[in-house]
């Protein structure tokens, strides 16, 4: 985030996010007890690591080093990791699915409101919903197990979220122009009212999410 | 291991262990210091994926689950990682790096001894020199920052082949017909001595990679 330059700033942070999502998807992956959830969280990892290579190759297009571009973020989001760092493989899974659709949401939200051509390089190659749903079978299994477990990965999952929004927010605090490029350059007195709309958007599609996992909201 | 058909005992065998290459280098990536070498590290674990799908593909066009097949290998593969668990990230990336090594040249050794479309297969999107130079710059500069590591890295690097070849000899002695298969079906009196000729291949082979990273052999 030398440069200024909001889009560049925006493309590094989409940029990160893909790259610790793969890894964080792949250590989920070498934590699942079956190899079809492997190899589905390893498709998912793939196309993680597929998406950072296409941004990072347009932040190349622009001037930038991508290495360089992501190194200011890198606090925000060890500090994101060390706040949900998985107790187990299913934190860690939950994790890595939560993660990435907040991500995948995130960038297309941002890219419908201010880049179509961003947007068709987000949109493309999204996780598949067969992968999605072996995923969630491992978590139904899971629970149906031990039905205790329901409540605690509910949970688990808005933390989640609730760090990846307190993250986002610091970003946006520090970052104006950025701030500014997201929600559509309205002005920077809009920036906490759209950014609020936004964080809304995700939440809404996060609590259809975990619903599809098989995990409830802790107020059902 | 099922099924007794020597070459979906092998295609198994070679995608079980490009599964756990992909888990095991994208964890390196995961501790890895620089966002540089997170990204060659990345690209080295998502081509042992794409090896993984392809062979994979490959077992289920023989009619074969390619999770089935691969459970009986398992304990085998457990027991190797148990043996060879990283205690830093220097010794992740080299296991990575090393067991990636061991894994490509036993493909192409075998390959080149009984099966040309096979040989295609395993020969294919092989990692590239720039990624392994992108690596080697990070052990050798650990080392020149503090050179004590060199001994150290070069025993582990050593220890690791030395567990891949006895868990390959594991899995010779208990399936004779692999065994016979790998070393050209000269009958079972053959497979011992051949299988030592191979070890010396990969031996040499392991010997020549560990000095591009910058290691030495103990007793030089």
């Amino acid at each position: 985030m030398n440069s200024g330059d909001p889009e560049s700033d925006l493309l590094a942070l989409l940029a990160h996010a893909e790259l610790t999502g793969f890894l964080h998807t792949s250590r989920a992956a070498s934590q699942a007890p079956t190899t079809d959830v492997q190899v589905a969280l390893g498709r998912l990892a793939v196309s993680q690591f597929g998406h950072y290579e296409r941004l990072a190759s347009r932040l190349r297009d622009h001037g930038h080093d991508p290495a360089e571009q992501v190194a200011p973020l890198a606090d925000v989001v060890r500090v994101f990791h060390e706040r949900t760092e998985p107790h187990d493989w299913l934190e860690g899974l939950i994790k890595a699915l939560v993660g990435d659709g907040i991500a995948r949401d995130f960038a297309r939200e941002v890219a419908s409101r201010v880049n179509p051509e961003l947007a068709e390089l987000v949109a493309a190659d999204s996780g598949s919903s067969e992968n999605e749903q072996v995923v969630a079978a491992a978590v139904s299994a899971a629970i149906k197990e031990d039905p205790t477990q329901a409540g605690r990965l509910t949970l688990w999952a808005r933390r989640v979220l609730g760090e990846t929004v307190a993250q986002a927010q610091a970003v946006a605090v520090e970052r104006d122009a950025l701030a500014d490029y997201i929600v559509g350059g309205r002005g920077s007195g809009w920036n906490l009212v759209e950014l609020g709309h936004l964080m809304a958007s995700l939440t809404q599609s996060h609590e259809e999410r975990i619903r599809r996992l098989g995990l409830a909201r802790e107020d059902d």
